[in-house]
């Protein structure tokens, strides 16, 4: 994660700061008596920022901040952080629920500065008047109502999303998610509960069977990597525990595509499709589920027409979506045609002033370079000739490759060295010495640029990546307000403040069981297999935020190694 | 726990053998199809051996018994035996709540033989016709109704206690137990709620005082550890965490009698209340609840009246009660008039044949010597004279102690030696060489014996002796009817089977929070300070039914002492 400069625009010519995290639902009534002051009643104040939600995002900028320069309070319903990459082995019990999660008091302690956390949800934003409305999940307060009011500065939305249902009927009343530390405590509980269901003396064999065949629906990383889990406990633990029932256990995993681990590398999804078929894993592509009822569920697939499939415990992992409180955000602020709360690339929501979104709640949307042509020809063209130079290009191309990171990375797939290439290739010609370009052959020139903007993935690495870049831009907020660091501003005069956000992408694992992981790095490097499953504890070790956390995940990793999993029903 | 011999006695001439184990709940009507074949279809079939229940009594029976020699059937709603006494410092997270539980099916798979195990509570027992109604807490099977029936050639009854409100108002509504690793949970995220809640903005300082005033009701050893737990957990760990509201915690312990820890010696008593006073813990003696309301508790002391304190949680851990299915059983074997199962002191329920029960779901009813007394002269008058010489009362005095152990008790309470001290005593005279004795004699001499019976305490230690006495008598069944080893019988002909169980006291332990634990061990040994602790955590580690809850427990005391505890809401 380098970030040698940070930009941030200047949307006010008053700064205002506070940043408010919280987290999500829907709401209406409001009520209120809170620790609110007019906002700059005191102009030597500390902004406040609030910052709503503790998952990746919101801790990590927390625990980048410098917390002495703003007042700042958390609001989330979750008291502590969860380290989510862990939850699919939390579902078998190969580590402890609370070995992956840290009080974010005591993350907070460790900041200088008084940090409030309020165990709250914020219900509704008021950008207006920089206000937040929230509820204790309690339901307690003077007025008997647990709603407070909260004013904020600066307001850095870190909520996260929901599972997506893609309003499949059923899947809420009988499926799992896999999202939160609670559901991986219930999947652990349903799955013993199974078991000991199927292995009581009045039930038929057929009921046996269905009892123990367990569904995933979605054959994403999470996906995969519980059904790898789940059939690591069953062989490893459970069928010396249940020799009676071992041969009826069955796992299907359920994909829509036509393969699963899509977002991988070819060669890690054959790997995994044929492990998984080796294994005894049902990988059933190209089905998609229609509905889901208390015993059976109902799937398509345009070849095989509808089956039902009758089934003991499921778990629902086919993406994400957005939580209520977003969607009414959205609508409130006028993106209520949106699928997902956009930001700008210096993770502003750019209809509110001073109101940032980082992780699953949002997504970048990258501005394109042909909405900006012809402002980016006239900042190009400083003699005003109505045509471009090499010469003039150049000047501005850093500024342009990091306001449109496209340019790169289009320059790049072409494999075109320099900018001569760049044109030379738009025109059809040979590299030419000296060349002019009209708006016209500039505008064709980067006619195709805008066709590599791509989206972040929904990742634990996007979000911690933004919460840390959006800290250090708060950390140097009055330095880039006098000596902006960012590039050159296109459609007005002078520079950002900082650089925008950029991804950098570290890699990622798809662990799938018996000590076997393979793991996609940056330079498509490909690794398979148990030295990548080492890789493996070791990233995910290292990336544990505590030593606290890091050693009680390395002792269970131990424990269960020489014990075993525990397959008690609590 | 030495058992040199062990005697049982033949309560018919053909001898029919099923241990079954269950556990609690009423019910009344009753489906079926099942495992159930005729009784001694096959004269030479293992005879089946059902236990209720998989705490101290069950398990420690199941560890112990030669499983080769029955068909054993195990029945619980639990499917892992719990370490109870380190409830208490679950509440807390000093140790987790899946360091202390082991799968059963982990015990029964170290044992040779086959044993089932079915996760059901049984709800009736048919004891004439030696059957039992189980429902299994899930309730699925071929019928629907989940029910279904067991049969038994012998039956341990093991399926413990419930807690006992002593019918007092709201207390079931409002307060938390601790009898189960599920209590345990809520306590500890009941705890951390109030914590969260007194830290929200937009309550009073009264509102936040009564949140944060945690109540424990009984001053027991249960209730004393919590305590102290709790109060170790908010100095120690949440201080640092919630500094602003650490002021206004208050821990209050409210005992009905007029000290705590009553069933400890004198001094230990006096140091608990007085480490309790420095500590700030507010120890409430003589005051009775009388109601339990969802913010306020009421309590009485004939000095002081009638009192009403708000609370934010509440501990209820006044003593046990009896089981519904345990009260049902013993209305329907004529025992309804009792408030607690009796068994013989071979641990049989005298109405029933081949029913035993072991643990807190019953009690030992001690035969008196002056119940026997006209037996006792006629058996040991061996040459019909009428009255008894010393040596006569010599030759039977051995199995007169085995049989009722208040007499050796009450010659160590007067300190005499040997039984001519004893009648000398009873005479008011010396010591003679020679007597002759009368019956009317006889029973004087008796006549105060009796005030020795001790009733056992409701504790694991006692259950588990029990549950290892009962395995060691099943082990020995067809040996003892051959060669019986257990004292002469007195209105019957013969011996005794086995010899009756034996309590041995080992000793008992009050951790008192801050490294400090009194110990009363036997011969009124008493120690108090940090080597009990030590020797609280040696006695605990090596007390663990296996090597995995041994390392995991004294790891998460290694985690706890490094890292301190968890206060993640989860």
């Amino acid at each position: 994660m380098n970030f040698s400069a940070f930009i941030f625009k200047q949307r006010s010519s008053i700064p205002k700061y506070i940043v408010v995290l919280s987290a999500a639902s829907g709401g209406a009534s409001l009520v209120a008596y809170a620790d609110s002051k007019p906002a700059d009643e005191n102009p030597t104040r500390k902004k406040k920022v609030v910052v709503l939600g503790t998952g990746w995002g919101g801790t990590t900028f927390l625990r980048n901040l410098d917390s002495s320069q703003y007042d700042v309070q958390v609001i989330s319903p979750r008291n502590y952080f969860a380290f989510t990459p862990l939850l699919p082995s939390v579902t078998c019990g190969t580590v402890e629920p609370r070995s992956i999660v840290e009080p974010i008091r005591r993350i907070l302690e460790k900041k200088k500065g008084n940090i409030k956390f309020w165990e709250a949800e914020c219900f509704k934003v008021d950008p207006k008047n920089k206000k937040l409305y929230c509820r204790s999940n309690i339901g307690t307060n003077l007025d008997g109502t647990g709603e407070f009011l909260v004013d904020y500065d600066y307001l850095v939305v870190a909520v996260g999303a929901r599972s997506n249902t893609f309003n499949t009927p059923g899947v809420v009343e009988h499926c799992h998610f896999l999202k939160e530390v609670e559901d991986a405590q219930r999947i652990r509980r349903s799955v013993m509960d199974c078991f000991e269901q199927a292995s009581l003396p009045n039930i038929s064999d057929e009921e046996r069977r269905r009892k123990l065949h367990f569904v995933i629906v979605g054959g994403g990383p999470t996906g995969v990597e519980f059904a790898a889990e789940l059939h690591d406990f069953v062989s490893e633990d459970l069928s010396r525990l249940y020799p009676a029932i071992k041969d009826l256990v069955n796992i299907s995993l359920i994909e829509a595509g036509e393969h699963i681990l899509t977002m991988f590398d070819k060669r890690i999804t054959e790997f995994a499709e044929h492990k998984f078929q080796r294994d005894g894993i049902d990988v059933k592509t190209g089905y998609k589920v229609v509905a889901v009822g208390p015993d059976s569920i109902k799937m398509q697939k345009s070849a095989v027409g509808e089956v039902q499939v009758p089934y003991g415990m499921a778990v629902w992992s086919t993406g994400i979506g957005t939580r209520p409180f977003i969607s009414e955000f959205m609508k409130q602020i006028g993106q209520g045609s949106r699928r997902v709360l956009a930001t700008d690339e210096w993770l502003r929501v750019p209809e509110c002033e001073d109101v940032y979104a980082v992780g699953d709640c949002a997504t970048i949307n990258q501005r394109k370079v042909m909405e900006d042509v012809s402002a980016i020809f006239k900042v190009a063209d400083k003699d005003n000739s109505g045509t471009l130079t090499i010469k003039e290009i150049q000047d501005v191309l850093d500024d342009i490759c990091v306001r449109y990171p496209q340019v790169e990375l289009y320059m790049k797939s072409k494999q075109m060295s320099d900018i001569r290439a760049f044109i030379a290739d738009a025109q059809g010609d040979e590299k030419k010495e000296s060349i002019e370009l009209s708006i016209e052959e500039f505008k064709k020139a980067l006619a195709n640029v805008d066709s590599q903007v791509k989206f972040l993935p929904a990742t634990a690495q996007v979000a911690s990546q933004q919460g840390e870049y959006l800290a250090r831009c708060f950390n140097k907020m009055k330095e880039a307000e006098e000596h902006p660091k960012g590039p050159v501003r296109i459609r007005e005069p002078g520079r950002h403040r900082f650089r925008p956000f950029r991804y950098q992408h570290l890699g990622q694992f798809a662990p799938l069981g018996g000590e076997q992981t393979a793991a996609q790095l940056p330079g498509d490097w490909i690794s398979i297999g148990q030295s990548s499953q080492w890789l493996w504890y070791s990233v995910y070790a290292s990336k544990q935020v505590s030593w606290r956390t890091r050693m009680l995940v390395v002792t269970d990793w131990m424990r269960c190694f020489i014990f075993g999993r525990d397959s008690s029903c609590i």
